[in-house]
């Protein structure tokens, strides 16, 4: 090395550290010019956080479907797409009764269903699903969320690492079709009527015949006379099957299920892994779904109602009192004997009871009382 | 500069320069970590967007007013801190009754209040509250959300560059508190009751004197003889009022205010400056609050309706049959005038009376079939 070499090379080297801390600051300015541009515009696609949601349901299914793909998209909406949450169908990764398992052991980050389904793992999950006579939907979600309901939830699902969430209600459903009328008591015994869970245990007790089909062969069921009668959930779902086509009578008030919360839940281990503003966008999410999709049946449901009365001549039947008044005793009987169980599901049946109480008077001088009234007319001879 | 002085010239350059990388590569990975401990980390104090939401309600009033609180914690835990609201009280930095010109003007981002405080300049804002004898809560949301409201609301806010949401509901009211027994619709003839906006006009016009009275003079009002009745909510809000310890009777229903929504209302420029995920945020968190508020009323309405009556000993009434059909009928004649007072009062009626034809005819096999059913007693006789 020559003196020339000499004064040279600390010189190449002064200038490749002189490039290096150029193109270092160049990525520091652009990095903090993304940050600027909010949270979502300077996320790498590698920080995105995926989470796959199973659900109960077919793909898409109106109504108790709808609600995990809006929850999808507010999360990624509210989230600037940072966490974004792909809603699988039943029997696309899992079964529809897989949802639980599949979301306790991290399978799936979420699921979307009705806890009565895992009830033979988690007997108390009926008094956060529906009771037979028991909340409305405004009921259970002021329970839920000012009742200690959401909290005792979370402790029957804590043992199964799940966090659940109220996640929509379609409101009080209708006892469902029937293929004869129901003038008595006497009319249900022997009766083969496709109603599940609690309600079909409720339903036998009271003198009937509760069978368990899937939704898919309800239609040809009932028009093939393999069962009498069924219930479903209201006159949107019910009008979209075409129940109207192959049963005679559309009975009410749907006693079995009069405002069933369904639920999304959480894996644990993924939630606690979210940063808490993520934390709060998903629960805020699924309360903004457990009301929206009350909202949609509602509407929904009152036009479809008119299109089966107008339209199909369908015939709207209201049970008799000896027939409300049976099978109201057999679900307390039923709902006494679940309580009795399991040590979790008598302390959701000890809450479930004293809210309820409390809320069937308030709603006697409010609500029912409201709507009873406003149905008074003057008498015309005056 | 000797030969010694001249090798080591360019090594001091070389070692501050790698000192110089160092420091920026340092910076750059402390950005890197700060960033994926989530956004607030990520964001200058200067990047916070700071709004001002003004109030119609006293700060923290019991229900009501804790919905526009409830409503800033979320939309902070939800944007990680990037949009904060402080929430103001009626008087704090505008009176009650200027939040809808505050608003409007850009004094403030959002206001929180009742739509029907604004008839004078929106008359259709009464469609869009609380219509006498009209909607439920669920069904006041139902028409919102899937039945046209929204729009028809957005559309008659939107000449004063004001986005409106709903933004919480009390439930059905109460009638209110009287001192002498109503039996007639004799008794309310002269009746000098406090009942404001729509309700107070079907009052006077039904016999009564309907007076407006704020809200802070009730309990002297009441005892001292200046009024014979109020309205104020419902037993949470009336409880801690003491309106039981200056009345004697406590009437039902609350046909004035069957289900009230509550509005936020955003200044439309305001709203459009945000980036997208915050729009959703805030539409996300009002949607919320409209449910959360209706959950907290249900269940502490019920908690204290039960001190009320087994505590203070205050007597429950039903107001008679014919003072219910008289009210109706000037009430069914009021919304009519209403409507035909303005082009967009008259559209808004429209759409809600189509809505409530319908809504009604759902909810009579529904809610109301259901909540009617499990009243029904075996005859002990049997």
């Amino acid at each position: 090395m020559n003196a020339t070499e000499r004064r040279l090379t600390p010189l190449v080297i002064l200038l490749l550290l002189a490039l290096l801390v150029l193109l270092l600051a160049g990525w520091v300015m652009d990095r903090v010019n993304r940050e600027a541009q909010g949270p979502s515009a300077s996320l790498a696609p590698d920080e995105v956080i995926r989470w796959k949601l199973v659900t109960t349901w077919p793909k898409n299914f109106p109504g108790l479907g709808l609600g995990p793909e809006n929850f999808a998209r507010l999360v990624k909406d509210m989230s600037g797409g940072r966490l974004q949450v792909h809603v699988y169908g039943g029997g696309e990764i899992v079964p529809p009764f897989g949802v639980f398992d599949a979301v306790s052991q991290g399978v799936a980050e979420m699921g979307h269903g009705a806890g009565y389904y895992w009830t033979g793992k988690v007997p108390s999950a009926v008094f956060f699903t529906a009771v037979p006579f028991g909340f409305t939907a405004d009921e259970a979600s002021a329970w839920m969320h000012y009742g200690g309901g959401l909290e005792l939830w979370r402790k029957a699902y804590a043992p199964f690492n799940l966090i659940p969430l109220a996640g929509g209600n379609s409101g009080t459903q209708m006892a469902g079709w029937f293929n004869k009328e129901i003038n008595s008591i006497d009319d249900l015994q022997g009766l083969k009527m496709r109603i599940p869970g609690l309600g079909g245990e409720v339903f036998s007790r009271a003198g009937g015949t509760a069978v368990t089909i899937p939704g898919g062969e309800l239609y040809t069921s009932l028009q093939t006379g393999v069962i009498d009668a069924t219930e479903w959930v209201g006159p949107y779902n019910d009008l979209a099957m075409g129940l109207h086509e192959v049963a005679e009578y559309y009975y009410y008030p749907g006693w079995q299920e009069p405002g069933p919360v369904l639920e999304f839940i959480v894996n644990a281990d993924a939630f606690a892994s979210l940063p808490a503003d993520l934390q709060t966008i998903v629960e805020s999410a699924a309360r903004n779904v457990n009301q929206d999709m009350l909202d949609e049946y509602t509407a929904r449901n009152n036009r479809a109602l008119k299109e089966l009365v107008e339209v199909h001549g369908v015939k709207l039947r209201r049970l008799p009192d000896d027939v409300i008044i049976a099978l109201k005793q057999a679900a307390q009987e039923a709902v006494k004997e679940l309580a009795a169980s399991d040590p979790m599901a008598a302390e959701a049946y000890a809450s479930f009871s004293e809210f309820y109480e409390g809320v069937k008077h308030y709603h006697s001088i409010s609500e029912q009382a409201y709507i009873n009234a406003r149905d008074l007319e003057a008498d015309p001879e005056q």
